[in-house]
């Protein structure tokens, strides 16, 4: 028969069993964590109308899109998460009970241009809070922790969480008579570190005709560093420009102040007013997190306030805050700098039965002992050397090997090796369970990634 | 702003909240199951490329294919999740280490016509063992025993695992030289319950030709019933037809002998002649899985072995054996017959916090603590009215209700309601944090399925 080649497309992640369990990892890690701050799972579908899913329209993002005919209809398939959620919410906004916590983990779809670490199914992990009318400014404050311990259980420890306050942004702006140019003054400022203050001056008075007295304070507003304790500071030497500065200074304080009994260390934590994420959506705290050792990365975690979940679809005003992260771009980055632990256990199974008798009885009801005690364990009964089955468990990293022979059964023992150390026990199944328990416990104390 | 009515696609599941806590926790269940018997987790992605998914070619299937193109690139959507592994392990073949079993639960597309209970995307949750040119029978006996385990972890008791050998229908109808007619004829016979013997042998006789010692032969056969040890006398006493039949009988004697060691109650378990499976594909023990109070249902779990998983891609000889739950019209007929139980949890949250004073630095506090001690905790810092929040809890489900207000802080204890009991304490943090735990532990001992 001809054979077709097998492949799979350029851009779509395929891990082997190994890094797919690391990536299982980290997916149950973010499950438990959201979960603890009472965000409940969602699912939503991965095909939508186009119609509802573009409700929105256009932009950069719309020529990315999968979309197709099946039938009559015009589908697309979802690419990102946040609109499914403003769907989800305004369809069933009556079943729902707000403030409405989901997170989601999923993938999405964007046709980009191909390329290394470029992916066009991709996972995201969100979360967001909705409120119905209003939101409690505690939500904003909250998140930084989510971030905190989501990455802690991951095992990142050199992370600094960026926030900033886009009330804060726009007030100054404003306050300088400079709205209409704030999204190309903020992607000017940006670039302050790479070109240089002069440089951002020039720009500034000559691309942008500002005079040289708002060139000057937008600098110096931007220059604005140091601990969030000092940066408030000077944030609160500025108070009065106007009400939105001032509203959005007391949120920042607000977030900054709760931080503490959150559980987030001073290290992993800054105020950095050069943070905007976007021009429109975003309306109060926005967020970023970069990895200290790994600038170059970008942001691993970023979101905001928004003020209007589902404008397009309802005229409830739904604001909410949340944050997203690129888990599948996230993990290739990992993989890449070599963070992930390869110490941590990938195997498909913690032991690996060897039965050595014609009967596989007594082997049968021992790996059924050892499943009903939460041990994952496989019997190996194929036609193979002894060998080949011994560097089959090297292969998967199956820690334990058992045998059963004719002596072990009368003797009422099994024989387990553990294959990293070597060392061999004969003790009847329940001791055997006891000890394999303590080994597997000790093996998996470590984290996904290592720094 | 014109507004765009927020719709999800018919034929796609999109759960409330409550229902997919329920979705969740069984794929929880499965993930763990599967893992007790050393499946690897595996991921394939939703897209690939149309002359790969369809190098096979053909069917009814291909009608319902999800197609189309993108830029040069002709897509199809996955229709279930054995092509993808056929893919995956011929591509990856020489990083994998056989047998290799993997289970996968992953969404797969089919544009069906839309019905009551029909899905276009669903959930399968599928397990395979993959041998590289041998498989061991003991697979083919392990399976049952997963089937029995992850319904059992589900809650469910009143179902049987139907088991038959393709061997011995192949067998017994090339003795009769009816091969080419074999699967008309089981299609036929398959009716035997609902038009009974008369009707049958007419067809038989009438329709396809043969001769009423064949006629009578073949519902002889196919009438053979009772439990395992007595199908497999009459089995017995019907060997020397030929290789291929022996050979059967082997095999369903070796698959019924170990499944007692493997914990599966004879109750759960019968031998069935009339179960097919299909007609091409399979070549050994064949499954099926049946709800005893709901027969209408049709099979919940089939499967069986197969000789060649990747034919389409490869010369190696790939054998496995594999069985595959749709999950989501599982989980919708489950909600449709009301065997859902309703009592186990699917809040968000196990504890709603109701600061009582301004500063929330105390309520924050507490989250934190809890949340460190695996406790699910929501602040509920809106402004709403105290019956308001209340109500939420209840609307939600959250079993418990901390109030934090001066007189408890300065006590340095937390008032805590079960809004099941209304029983209110006043204890410390910790003592507070036992209690919940207890209380959650006795609510989550229940089961998803409740017969």
């Amino acid at each position: 028969m001809a054979k077709q080649t097998p492949r799979t497309l350029s851009g779509f992640m395929e891990l082997l069993p190994a890094p797919q369990r690391q990536m299982e990892r980290i997916m149950e890690i973010l499950r438990e964590t959201y979960s603890l701050y009472g965000f409940t799972p969602l699912d939503t579908p991965v095909i939508e109308s186009s119609e509802v899913l573009l409700a929105k329209g256009g932009g950069e993002t719309e020529k990315q899109i999968y979309r197709f005919q099946k039938g009559d209809a015009d589908l697309s398939l979802r690419f990102d998460l946040t609109v499914p959620l403003a769907k989800y919410v305004a369809l069933h906004y009556n079943d729902l009970a707000f403030p409405f916590r989901r997170f989601q983990i999923g993938k999405v779809y964007r046709g980009e241009r191909a390329q290394r670490g470029r992916f066009r199914e991709f996972y995201q992990a969100d979360i967001d809070v909705i409120g119905d009318g209003k939101l409690s400014i505690l939500n904003e404050a909250e998140i930084p922790a989510i971030i905190y311990r989501t990455f802690s259980a991951l095992g990142l420890k050199r992370f600094r969480i960026r926030v900033n306050n886009r009330k804060i942004l726009n007030g100054f702006y404003a306050s300088l008579g400079l709205s209409g140019k704030a999204g190309d003054i903020m992607r000017t400022v940006d670039k302050l570190e790479k070109i240089g203050p002069e440089k951002v001056r020039d720009i500034l008075t000559g691309d942008f005709a500002l005079c040289p007295e708002h060139a000057q304070e937008i600098i110096d507003f931007i220059s604005i560093t140091g601990d969030s304790g000092a940066v408030l500071s000077a944030l609160e030497a500025r108070r009065g420009r106007n009400e939105i500065f001032d509203q959005g200074v007391d949120e920042l304080k607000t977030v900054v102040q709760y931080l503490g009994g959150f559980g987030v260390p001073a290290e992993n934590f800054a105020v950095d007013l050069t943070i905007a994420r976007g021009l429109d959506y975003y309306t109060g705290t926005v967020y970023e997190t970069v990895l200290l050792d790994h600038p170059e990365i970008g942001s691993v975690c970023s979101g905001g306030r928004y003020d209007n979940l589902a404008e397009y679809y309802t005229d409830k005003q739904l604001p909410g805050v949340g944050i997203s992260i690129g888990l599948t771009r996230l993990f290739y980055v990992l993989g890449e700098q070599g963070m992930l632990d390869p110490e941590l256990p990938t195997a498909p199974a913690d032991v690996l039965i060897l039965p050595m008798t014609e009967d596989l009885s007594e082997a049968i009801a021992l790996a059924t002992e050892l499943r009903d005690n939460g041990i994952r364990a496989q019997l190996h009964c194929e036609e193979k050397k002894f060998k080949q089955k011994i560097s089959y468990a090297d292969k998967l990293g199956i820690p334990y090997v058992i045998f059963l022979g004719e002596d072990e059964i009368r003797a009422g023992v099994v024989a387990c090796k553990d294959l990293a150390t070597g060392e061999q026990t004969k003790l009847d199944p329940k001791a055997t369970i006891y000890r394999i328990k303590a080994g597997l416990d000790a093996r998996n104390r470590g984290t996904v990634i290592r720094e």
